[in-house]
């Protein structure tokens, strides 16, 4: 199993459990607006890790906005497998078409 | 292979293609601030998608964070290995106790 | 005048005008999401510009965040008097007691 | 004087102060990517609040990005007297001209 399946599966069973024991679990209790936010501020500390960071920042951010997603997404019920298909639909059409099709 | 790994594959032949004949040609051609706005603008997109759109459109959204930051790290050479390799070192450890390490 | 507190005004004006005619009422038909998003953009490109970009394309992003900023408010009810009355309320205040209080 | 140029002139003094007296101070010793981090976070919280938060959360993330952004143009030594003329020119331009001559 791929590390973002096995993330989904730790994150939807911590997402209930009680939040003095998991982070996950406490931002689920703060509710959907500040997981939206987490992952808002770190896609834009990944910016700037892209832009004018080490690569070792590079990697923390980027995690950290996989983390983030997936604990959004687990939130609104939205599995990884239906965004994964999305990406797998896309991949079939060539760039610039998909791009085309979008706008 | 996982959707992910088989698109930085992908991701990464194109880097050098030609932009006439492909989208992420075209990024890499037009330079990494382009390439991290558009991560920054579709997180952007994820947290409003997340708050007040439908499932189908986080489905899009969270597919073109997962896009664009593919695109990113490959384009800074950062592979997609060594970010998992950042969150599975992060699963060993409790997400509590992680949360204490980083602040 | 001051231009912010003139451009809410002509902002207010256009909130309800002919989407045909102008660019305000067309972003107030798109919808509340729609000019989040536009002010999420603005302030990414804004981070970019200030990294890696001209004086020149600070100066309009930093434009553009606050026309878009100016529009939230407006379509929220929000007066930027009463923004810049939290504003002077916290220059009262020293920076670092400010920022005590507030965390 | 207005609200925005008197706090430019409190931002410009304290840039250059003693970090342990001054939040300002602190963030520019911190350096740029994180003075731009800071815009790109509250415009996220910015949005967030617009969408889902109180009207009083609204007026305090206005009135962050207000500050965070008077910040950053100050440490890249932009005037807001020079934002305000570019917003000034556009206001001179019909808002749907404007946007057809941007794109």
């Amino acid at each position: 199993m791929d590390t973002l399946t096995r993330l989904e599966a730790t994150v939807r069973q911590r997402l209930s459990a009680d939040p003095s024991s998991s982070y996950v679990a406490q931002l689920n209790a703060r509710g959907l607006p500040v997981m939206a936010r987490k992952l808002g501020e770190e896609a834009v500390e990944t910016v700037i890790a892209a832009l004018s960071g080490s690569e070792e920042e590079l990697v923390g951010e980027a995690a950290d906005v996989l983390f983030h997603l997936t604990v959004l997404l687990a939130a609104k019920g939205v599995t990884l497998e239906r965004v994964m298909a999305e990406l797998e639909r896309r991949e079939g059409t060539s760039g610039l078409e998909e791009k085309a099709q979008r706008s």
